[in-house]
């Protein structure tokens, strides 16, 4: 993604910093989301709302962020834009003085950044290296599928593929089933069916993930949520991973130091679903 | 504590902001240390400093941070500082531009931020009400002991500390052993033996709970790391808690939805430790 100037609002306002006091920086305490921008308009933005509020809610944070002020911020960023690029709403709880503890009072903070930027087609069109990284993902089912910023385990598994020239990494739980890539989630084809590692115990519910989920319904395919170990990736029919801003990154080659490395042709229902969901990108709003 | 003026230095510089594309802020990706200030001297400066460099190191920051620049910062912020306080540093991998990955030359940032205050001593004195947060620890093996900016745990935990009256309370991995406490490690006695939760898997190793480990010894005292369940609580010959800003905090009752409640005298040999720690603190630098 070739790189232009970033346009950042800090609680309304065009800034580049936040007190050091904020509890996103101490601890981590907040949600953020990470849009897709296509032509400059935001991509499924009521989803995305949707799991920030879920992810405040959760996190019991004393008010919800105004959705409306949000979207009227966007719209400020996104005023003379009629390119692609990223969209990142940071929320966190807001200033403290210290502690743990926060005041039921706290007014969170809001940060949203605008990079404008071309996408790279080339990983969807031509596939990538799928690795799994020796980082382990935890989590307390309490803060599952929540897009927090306690992101450390992520940061860590990104350093590993870098380092093993992976494309993306599977990210496994103390009990060694997959969870996700490092960035992305994880559908993998058995003959006509859709599987996806369930996310009830930890993880990020990906709203690229849930969409896809949605669209292959809509075309008749089964799609189960479910245990997925390693030894069920070489025999599957296909494997790809998603996100909002990839969409769609078939895998080309699966590398684990335990299996046999396994190669795999990008499947006809695969490419079938990139067409039905960069559609559904081209007219969700 | 009376809350006086916060001073802080960012990159050495007096401010009171940093940018929002600090990985501290985006990600958790950073580590901190929160010493105390004894009339106007760090106490266990080199002890933290091990930790906070470990830490680093673990994360594969790209470089550690100076100790003498944050030794000579820490004294700038210390100057006219006479009284307690607390003087919390904190870490980042520094600024990034956009995902999870951080490139090799990035420049960790730091943050000093010194809070004088009197300490009240009424929870050593009289001890306190300790409870079980319903909150999971969770973390894998590669963070464990690491003082990372990944606390949203901790957060929730203290929430529901705050909302059950609890002072503090006690935070239990996915197999149900104990931890530590949300803002502190635990220690109890069997006879004259002293226990504490080992800390291989997940959770903070205090700077505190070393020194009691080595002043303990130091006594002839026995003292074992090792798997500790709730059960092993109301039948303990005395509990208390820890942490390098509050000592210890005997426990005078233990709260469980499980167990019944239980009263503890506080014992003799806790008294004798929080003297013991008091001297260590009084003499250390």
């Amino acid at each position: 993604m070739k790189k232009q100037q970033t346009k950042i609002l800090v609680n309304g306002v065009s800034s580049s910093t936040i007190g050091v006091t904020d509890r996103g920086l101490q601890f981590g305490d907040g949600v953020f989301e990470t849009l897709r921008v296509q032509k400059g308009k935001t991509v499924w933005w009521q989803q995305h709302m949707q799991r920030l509020l879920d992810g405040c809610h959760r996190l019991r944070f004393a008010k919800l962020p105004d959705i409306e002020t949000l979207r009227h911020e966007a719209n400020e960023l996104l005023a003379d834009c009629n390119s692609s690029g990223t969209l990142k709403i940071i929320i966190t709880r807001g200033y403290s003085s210290s502690g743990y503890a926060a005041s039921t009072e706290t007014i969170s903070n809001r940060i949203l950044m605008l990079t404008p930027g071309h996408r790279h087609q080339s990983k969807a069109d031509q596939g990538i290296v799928l690795g799994v990284c020796k980082q382990q993902i935890s989590g307390s089912q309490q803060l599952s599928g929540i897009k927090h910023l306690n992101r450390l385990e992520q940061v860590l598994a990104r350093t590993e593929c870098q380092s093993e020239g992976w494309d993306e990494g599977l990210m496994l739980d103390h009990r060694n089933r997959i969870i996700e890539g490092s960035m992305s989630n994880l559908f993998l084809w058995q003959q006509d069916r859709l599987l996806t590692p369930q996310l009830d115990q930890t993880g990020i519910r990906g709203i690229c993930r849930d969409r896809i989920m949605s669209l292959a319904e809509e075309q008749g395919i089964k799609v189960e949520q479910c245990e997925i170990d390693l030894g069920d990736l070489p025999n599957s029919d296909g494997l790809f991973v998603t996100n909002s801003l990839i969409g769609i990154w078939p895998v080309v080659q699966f590398r684990c130091r335990h299996l046999k490395e396994r190669q795999f042709e990008i499947a006809a229902n695969t490419r079938s679903l990139q067409e039905i969901l960069e559609a559904d990108i081209c007219s969700a709003d």
